[in-house]
């Protein structure tokens, strides 16, 4: 059986296949797209595929200069009722089988919005409740937590609006092309964090094995990194673990934080570098918090993860995303927790939560 | 010095005294919109400004078929370049001086955008980045974790985007009246949820002072309530608490569910109450989980808080919010929690967050 890095490390070479595919999978996605043109795009998911539409928002927008919308699929469904006119609604489940997405598109539908669903399942049910099948061409990825099928996604999402882009003459070939390199140089990077990555859990695995409290900040491109971390450390340690920007945290958040807590940040490159370390020395030295930045740039902490990212204007949360997704195996594994159990095999199946054949 | 409870309690005076004023204060802003007549709204904030956003959202764009999207200020400001064209953004922030709010506004002019300061501060540096000022009518709340003018700040914006249907003609002067008619209800009603809920803190004190480990869960309108109710038990208790919808627990944050964790479930009337009743009784029976669940409806578990909300159509947030709010400062009390204790009051001037003259 496969480890999530085992799925991780494989996404450079699933990703080199899709790209050989994109025109021919994008083809239908492409054509509507072109007949309709629509004002704005909603992505809407549940879980990771909506981490992954947090992950595709921004550069996706970029790309034909329209803007897109982020909903939880269920919240899309019960509490949006005005959308901008002529718009599109995405719906992502990677596994087709998500109910609460397939609702969202539905409820598009009865809004009058042209309506999407991206799977990687060739079969999938959701495909009857959208206009449109944009598929994900990937193996399958037997697992509980997703890595593999996130990247994935975002970056089918990505090159299906540089087709459109392409078709249209829409939108800047220039910029395009670029964001394509770097999103595809990022995904070539994974599995050498990967390896970084686990080599440094090895060092501080038994001072990361005493937290049960643990925060996940970040901020501006790499908000998205952060709450699909904390997710990953929910799914396979599952412990209280939370995610905010680094601002909100600012904003009643800190309060909570004791010595008890471990604070790890997100420090990339951008404007709120400098904030996010003196945060993080505020919350060690004042609250006597556990602190860790996960940063390409120097610090003066020992327990920091210092890697050289790449730092490109396109996708840094990539590289980032790969660190807390192999953290978060290591940690599960120095803790003894198989993830891959299940307490209740039934559970979406009591809740309703996925629709079965 | 005042309780939150106090402020609670004192809030449907300060509303009816706002609302007997709306027609003067909204005037530069009704102005404005009517020039422009934005296709698309932005409401950015931070804390409970943004979930103020959140709870204003979806009546907002009913009064006048307008879109409204809700951005936390600080994400607004890094990561969104390309906005629905002719857009108005309303930035929030009581106490005017919110760094993160200043800066999205001055974002949002870059963008082209007519910008909005709403503020309970007349004479708050937030004004000079906007167009416009659109004034929170109320006496100083005094206190750490707000109340009184979260529900001010929803009613002030969702008046003010009534006069403007008023003064256009556009909307439906029915779901005008209706709406008002039943968030002015909801506040009325405020003073006598404080009571019960206290009540009940009263019997099931000591097992709410057993856990630290807090999840809320909300579905449809009652979503903000979630937020902002687990939000004030952060300020004041100060424990790890965290929020979700409905929908996205089950896809994943389920899993970290133990006999050391308290579920509370707002169970407002709509279509997932069932579903909601089903995921507690799994928690409590599979997980060992302590699991409340705050409705109108009858169930079979003495732990639950039971009360006659109105449930309308419009606000039934309001009331669920302030039971969390009430739950909030009981439970801090019971546990000797000054909140208004500052562990470090320079902590915002450290960070930048807050802007001083």
């Amino acid at each position: 059986m496969k480890s999530m890095c085992d799925y991780i490390n494989r996404t450079p070479q699933t990703v080199e296949n899709l790209v050989r595919h994109i025109e021919e999978d994008s083809e239908a996605f492409v054509r509507k797209m072109l007949e309709r043109m629509p004002s704005a795009i909603y992505l809407v998911g549940s879980g990771t595929s909506l981490n992954a539409a947090y992950l595709a928002q921004h550069a996706m927008e970029k790309v034909l200069s329209i803007p897109c919308f982020v909903y939880p699929a269920m919240t899309f469904t019960d509490t949006v009722h005005t959308v901008v006119e002529n718009s599109c609604v995405i719906g992502i489940s990677q596994a087709g089988r998500s109910s609460s997405t397939m609702q969202a598109l539905d409820h598009a539908r009865a809004l009058g919005c042209m309506s999407v669903a991206v799977s990687s399942e060739e079969h999938a049910l959701i495909r009857e409740h959208a206009d449109v099948f944009l598929p994900v061409r990937m193996p399958l990825e037997d697992i509980g937590p997703k890595t593999e099928g996130c990247y994935c996604t975002v970056v089918t999402l990505v090159l299906s609006m540089m087709e459109v882009s392409e078709k249209s003459g829409r939108g800047c070939r220039e910029i395009n092309h670029k964001m394509k390199q770097e999103m595809l140089a990022c995904i070539d990077h994974l599995p050498q964090i990967v390896d970084s990555t686990w080599k440094w859990c090895e060092e501080h695995g038994e001072k990361l094995s005493l937290y049960d409290n643990i925060i996940v900040v970040g901020y501006g491109d790499c908000i998205p990194a952060a709450l699909e971390g904390a997710l990953k450390i929910l799914e396979t340690v599952r412990c209280c673990i939370r995610s905010y920007e680094t601002e909100e945290f600012m904003h009643g958040i800190y309060h909570s934080i004791d010595r008890n807590t471990m604070v790890i940040s997100i420090g990339n490159a951008q404007r709120h570098f400098d904030r996010a370390k003196r945060l993080l020395s505020w919350l060690k030295q004042v609250k006597g918090a556990y602190t860790i930045m996960v940063t390409g740039q120097r610090t003066d902490s020992d327990d920091d993860f210092i890697y050289p990212f790449s730092e490109y204007e396109f996708f840094p949360a990539f590289e980032y995303l790969a660190f807390f997704q192999t953290l978060a195996q290591h940690m599960a594994e120095y803790r003894g927790i198989d993830y891959e159990a299940q307490g209740d095999p039934g559970f979406h199946k009591t809740m309703g939560s996925y629709v079965y054949e």
